[in-house]
């Protein structure tokens, strides 16, 4: 009888059996879906590295932009070894942690998870290789966010260094309070979907220590008052903007690492649009502004106004409506607004307004997800957006002192007067 | 009995049930793959605000070039935002429609449908938002079209008004009736897949209402002659160029709107070859012309050859064969150097050559739909083509009148003279 | 009784069929996600034209940068164009062989494979036409690698005939021996999956060839010793090299041809990461050798130590570890430090430094390729880039000497001292 009941059994698999089976063969799985999606928004994040060194060469004057140039390339080399040697095993420790929820390290398990063939050692639906290099790019944002505000006076040599212990170091440690589980996230209930904080307020206040460690560019400010000291070119910076922009997609939609439901699809689309709007936004206050005051369009401060969106959205890029998503980004155009102002009250010289705009909007995209999330709180933002900026303004400033006393962070007057690129960079060509 | 067939039927689900069952949860829908699919061509197609922006600043001379580049960061930020505001509700009635088939307005209704979780409410296989952002960097070409044509003596306020009226209520109007079931599509079988007519004809006719309502250039024609101005900077055209070139795979592709099915797959793949094809065409063809009648190379001919041969595919990029593609790029190359011709006679001053690029090879795709697609006609297609062209001739018009009386289109003489950047643009880096 | 049962198992069909059923019509195949994979990798590859242009651009002196933009727009158009009309089908001969194993022509019948629908007629498991539009970008590449070399001095004409024929047949007919199932991966077992011979050795051979044929620039060799003739940007050289790199991860991992299978996306995923890695490697090595060698950093050798690095792991982007991929692309890195001392003992004039990356560090990759994966054998691999080497040197040496004897390679002296733009290039815009 059973015999007879399998048989009926298979001859329904005749039927059925078939067309499922060729099913679980032929069919595209979540995890194939979610890959492609990140590795794809991996390059678009990777592109905000050309983006960044546009802006900066567009933004520096000619006489140091070869120099600008170099420290671009050189920091996103840099950076992309440096995390994936040590970042990214301090940045998910998984279960390893030495001090709980702050300190840990999975290390070498997972680069070799990656070198026997790139399971899902990271248990979130996609490739454990495309999960090390969207990171890998992700965090290359910050070396280039430091970049831009310390340009024109810093030696290469030294910020490379410092890039390389950002990135392996710094970086992941608050990194893993976030998004690897740790006490951010557990203990604060703090939410920070691409980065507001992890990623552009950790920028920020490294490229405020490097200003302030590295001084004001010879010139900057006389008698009490900033003088503007020229750029090489409005269309490099127009370009690296909107470069930054385009890339910014990919920073806020693979954050959420997701594109195989029905659900990632609509929220993913939504990531999208919120943060065009917010950039749009940012851009309209700016417009705004600089023609009310001034009768004219300031295209720097268009320019900043974009990436002032971008960044304040970057926290919570899903939960808000698109209108409100675009409210956001005006008031991020406000914030940089002030806050460019209390930079130069304090003579700080931002040669690309990087603080502002990282740093700044950082904070208020953070608080802002207490608006729109509520499974946020203020004071769970608030108190986490304090905690991060504590410690990478302590460990980046001993990094700075520790430059600073060896070999030194400033290039010699003499080089500063004449360009770095005239000293340092006579073409072989 | 009938316990026993069930217990069987269970015992067959056993076999072919969970296989299937788990291929249901787990695998991945059209839905899902459609809507990634189309977030990546949207992309593509922001892109593309990058290739006029450096095209624009390319051609531009060197004294407008930062207004030329505020103008284009401008313009987007604008674009997007009226576009989603009021521009998709109209371009997309749904059943809404106010005059039948002429103008409707779908509304907040839509909206909400994308703050209420993105479904599906387009009915098109795709995520809400997902549609929502494509259609809203559509669009932003429109204006950017435009810009290009009035540089160098519009003002920027005016532009930029100009703009949001542009974006939010005259171009979704008429796509309303190609691509929003309106009136073209019913009652002429009119087919423009990707927007020839649709986008390229009607920023073009916008363009040169803007070109004579705002006047030639000073000193442009002089003793009834064109006289070469000069520009600020071929390698900036030329990477213009090739970003609107890659930028239009998006373009055209994702106006397909669907990757689905092994049949998607195959026809979007057409699509991109084709693209392709149409764009070499058009450089070929500007070479020859201008190697066989100059003994020498124009790049800014064979740069708007590759446009031209794109406009001319954009209506119908499915159809043709891979080398009646070229052939149709290859004629787009010849319209631009008999269009720029008919221009300089009649004195109209585009300073990037617009005008030929969008509103003439527009016109020629648009015919050229009635040749590889049968389903077309080529009185269909005419008739469409010359009713889109007077209703943006008359609205534009009326818009640029208005601006003109009220605030004014044109920069002053001395202005002009000494350069918008000069006079507006002082840096305050 | 047999009617019973498949009553029975109709009743089964009722549970698991319809579940199954509804999978089939609903799912998505790996043919589409193949296809999407494909055309989105072809655009990225596509966009290495742009990278390539702005390299060019920014190496070559002012006066002949115009010129540099009308050969990188003419050669993608002709590349790409004579690609699909003949070299596709040298490339992939089917069956087709009529040399067997060496040459073969499948012809109109792909062609018309597009024209039909698109089917998968390249048996790869995705659209026809994905494969033509991917493989047509893919050529252009070592057309634009030719350019840069023999760039300041060659006559636009000759060249752009000269790309015809290199990707109409030259470069298709050594393509067929490797990944058509010629004699090369049937007999000498050579492995190249993204191409460091397949392109790059090609590119770098006829850039070779061109430069020994055309000569060198006027006053590049004084005395015997190289003279520093300057270059216009290193900004646009160094987006340049930024555009290369992004683009490179679609030229990597494109070439796996496969996003379907879970092993597809992690294989896949660790090409982007070890792409990365390697181009990583270059730069940091570049930066090394000249820090300590200059006291400097050197953007040149910078940006093209991206590109060795780059070449370096083009063979073989999946087999290394993430490390092992690093260190590849640090070798490149070196390999391009001799490769320049070489050419200039030999006095060939290289102008963007071409060969050096892409012929030397092609045959670096090619051998490499046997450290890291089991299946390859170094005298395989060895033979294999030899008989690619011989083959293109005769066969392009041909051609430029067919090209001198009748037009003529050269600009006159009188142009290159004026430079090629001034006497040519006019503006008449």
């Amino acid at each position: 009888m059973i015999k007879r009941v399998l048989g009926i059994a298979m001859l329904a698999v005749l039927f059925a059996g078939p067309a499922a089976a060729q099913q679980a063969s032929s069919g595209v799985s979540p995890f194939v879906m979610n890959t492609l999606f990140i590795v794809f928004c991996g390059v678009l994040v990777m592109w905000m590295t050309a983006g960044f060194a546009m802006i900066e060469a567009g933004f520096v004057r000619e006489k140091n932009v070869v120099n600008q140039c170099a420290k671009n390339i050189g920091l996103f080399a840099i950076a992309s070894t440096a995390f994936v040697l040590t970042g990214y095993g301090i940045m998910f420790p998984g279960g390893n942690w030495i001090m709980p929820g702050i300190f840990g390290y999975s290390g070498a398990i997972e680069i070799d998870g990656v070198v026997e063939g790139g399971a899902d050692f990271v248990g979130r639906g996609h490739a454990g290789a495309s999960d090390i290099f969207f990171q890998s790019m992700f965090c290359v944002a910050i070396a280039s966010i430091v970049s831009g505000t310390v340009a024109e006076r810093m030696k290469l040599a030294p910020f490379f260094i410092f890039t390389a212990i950002l990135t392996a170091i710094i970086y992941p440690i608050q990194a893993s309070w976030t998004w690897g589980g740790g006490f951010l996230a557990t203990d604060l209930g703090f939410i920070d979907l691409a980065g507001s904080t992890t990623i552009h307020v950790v920028g920020g206040v490294a490229a405020l220590t490097g200003a302030l460690f590295v001084g004001s560019r010879r010139g900057r400010f006389v008698d009490g008052k900033k003088v503007a000291l020229g750029n090489y070119s409005m269309p490099l910076a127009t370009i690296g903007a909107m470069i930054l922009w385009m890339g910014w997609y990919g920073f806020n939609a693979g954050s959420y690492l997701s594109f195989s439901s029905d659900a990632d699809a609509s929220n993913v689309s939504r990531i999208f649009l919120n943060t065009n709007l917010a950039a749009a936004g940012g851009v309209i206050t700016a417009a705004f502004v600089s023609y009310f005051r001034e009768y004219r369009f300031d295209l720097a401060f268009m320019l900043n106004g974009a990436l002032a969106g971008l960044v304040s959205i970057t926290a919570e890029p899903l939960a808000p409506s698109p209108f409100m998503a675009f409210a956001i980004g005006m008031v991020g155009g406000l914030v940089i607004f002030w806050a460019i102002q209390l930079l130069d009250y304090f003579k700080i010289d931002d040669v690309v307004g990087a603080i502002p705009v990282h740093l700044f909007c950082g904070v208020w995209g953070t608080l802002a997800v207490a608006i729109s999330n509520p499974d946020a709180t203020i004071l769970g933002q608030l108190s986490s957006v304090l905690i991060v900026i504590t410690y990478v303004a302590i460990t980046t400033s001993l990094v700075w002192i520790a430059l600073k006393e060896t070999m030194g962070l400033r290039v010699t007057s003499v080089k500063e007067d004449v360009g770095i690129d005239e000293s340092d960079y006579a073409l072989s060509n």
